[in-house]
């Protein structure tokens, strides 16, 4: 078992990586104080509900431990207000209190509705984390927790921290192939922004990394996670470094909304996002094999690095508006300055991101 | 104008309380750093609409400030997710970003709708009140923010404390007479929580109160915000001392609940379940003319001291296992030991609690 300490002060919390985790759940339920008078609450999807979900209420009821559980349908569209309603209606059913904890076992979106219902179940309780995806190696760090509004992605969230990620490489041996090449965006992200050898390092073992080989894999989400939990201990609340994590997401997240959420898959979406970026940084006359480089990585773990020809320019750039990035006016990006580096450009001519967009549609010639 | 600090390290903020204040509503925006680059939200009910929101878009507008408005309608049921969702879309839809701020111009459900909405809007944006009550006293020291749950009141919530709070006692002239009498409920908890001289002050100046006497209203508003400003300051989070401020509201709560959140006030369902209180105290064997008391400073505000006849037992006590108070299968109560004093009571028996809720039905005798 591999432990990460994410250091956020009192809100420091460690991430547990590594084979037949789940079955120590109790006890590091016990270890972190989750309390045996209280009921505790599992939130989970159909998909990983039907590989796990007996199991973790099995391995809880074995430990002393009360829970009710949730189960939303699978995918992007059950971060809207009505589903996080419905996880609470079955809080309150199950009569939480505020000595409760809220279990999240699943990717990002089950992640990010649970962790807002832990968030504001009675003003805050307990968060628990259980990924069962490669993608929310990413989620897992931070604290970001979000719903998600008809008009805007992810507009309306807190930031609350979890008391522990579990994470249970086993429990990705079951994630459709599409999964897991959109799982590995957010890995090659966190060596984009800050770590050049673990960047070429995912190129280099793209292929066992799609093969889900053991070793290779707990080592990637490691250092992903350690990667994005340096950037987060320095700015929690996302007063400045942390924007450095959005590389890719401004263009990504209109990708995903224009798809409607659920064309693309998050990683995908991100994964041209990235590309749209390394566009940008070329067009500022950074760096000349940046572009190049960044599909190779991109490619190698079968992500798109293209933006169908159907996808319209302008709703991408109307969908842009309401990023939580368009502050005061300004459009604001983060852009490589190399495989490993990037900046936050501030007041990024909006002409030049639909140049971008324009140029992320054409038939790639690379 | 008189300042009061609410103490809490970096989230510390002032309330301005006097006359005429509303008209310093921008230099006081521009004195906390409200930016004149991004819009803003102002939230408000169709009633306090009808008095002042003109006045204050305008003033907001001379000041340079860019502002949207969105008018609920008047409350409790305003508290409710469809409404929250719907403030959201007025924000995403007037392109407030993370530098925008929300204003809450009304009375405690304004307050708490606004609040949540500034707590979760992109994660959480700045938050400034401005009470149009005399209960808001209460509401706006502390920052617990939170919408209704159908099945149990703020349940959904969070702590965001506010920027500023501006407190025009002119605003309350406006005031209908029940909700002035509402208002007075939680300054006569202040002082039966902490203060025994100011508990008796509010039955001595009952009537000056009642007819809203500027500098009565004025000095009992500082030091109702006060009382309640030192305890949070302890306690910012509710771990321990902050459950004194619940006096009254275990009963209160379920009394509003059972009344659909439209038949009582939040008042008057409070002073309602503060003498539910006394009479706890009474039958643990303390203080003899605490419920004499209570009772006397409750009514010379016209506050209701007794439950309708048609009122449900059983549904107050079913509604009351909803309650935030009840914590790993024990019912907590905030108990009086005399006029000004209070301590928590944890193992409260449940019997004794429902023996109160029935003689709160009789016919008062005294």
């Amino acid at each position: 078992m591999r432990t990460l300490q994410v250091e956020l002060g009192d809100r420091s919390y460690p991430i547990y990586i590594g084979s037949g985790l789940l079955n120590q759940i109790g006890d590091l339920s016990i270890k972190h104080g989750i309390s045996v008078q209280s009921t505790h609450l599992i939130v989970t999807d159909e998909q990983v509900a039907s590989h796990y979900l007996k199991k973790v209420e099995n391995l809880m009821a074995e430990a002393g431990f009360k829970t009710v559980s949730h189960v939303v349908p699978s995918g992007e569209s059950s971060k809207s207000l009505a589903v996080f309603e419905q996880v609470m209606t079955t809080a309150i059913q199950g009569k939480l209190d505020r000595s409760s904890a809220v279990f999240a076992l699943g990717g990002g979106v089950v992640g990010d509705l649970a962790g807002f219902v832990a968030a504001t179940y009675m003003r805050g309780v307990t968060f628990v984390q259980i990924p069962t995806t490669i993608l929310a190696h990413d989620s897992s760090v931070g604290g970001k927790v979000a719903v998600n509004h008809p008009l805007a992605k992810n507009m309306i969230g807190a930031f609350h921290q979890p008391v522990m990620v579990l994470y249970d490489v086993d429990t990705l041996s079951t994630l459709p192939a599409r999964d897991v090449s959109a799982g590995f965006s957010e890995m090659v992200k966190h060596g984009l922004i800050l770590d050049k050898t673990f960047a070429y390092w995912c190129l280099e073992h793209a292929s066992d990394l799609l093969a889900l080989d053991k070793e290779k894999l707990a080592y990637g989400l490691e250092r992903g996670c350690a990667i994005k939990a340096e950037v987060v201990s320095h700015d929690e609340r996302e007063g400045g470094l942390r924007a450095i994590l959005n590389l890719g997401h401004t263009i990504g997240h209109a990708i995903e909304a224009v798809g409607g959420y659920g064309r693309f898959l998050h990683g995908e979406a991100i994964s041209i996002g990235m590309v749209g970026s390394a566009m940008l940084a070329e067009s500022l006359g950074r760096g000349e094999t940046l572009l190049h480089e960044t599909k190779k990585m991109l490619r190698a773990l079968n992500l798109p690095v293209v933006l169908p020809s159907d996808v319209s320019v302008d709703e991408i750039m109307d969908a842009m508006q309401h990023d939580k990035k368009f502050t005061e006016g300004r459009m604001v990006f983060i852009v490589p300055d190399e495989i490993g580096k990037v900046s936050i450009v501030k007041d990024v001519p909006v002409e030049a991101v639909r140049s971008v967009v324009e140029k992320l549609k054409e038939e790639e010639q690379q």
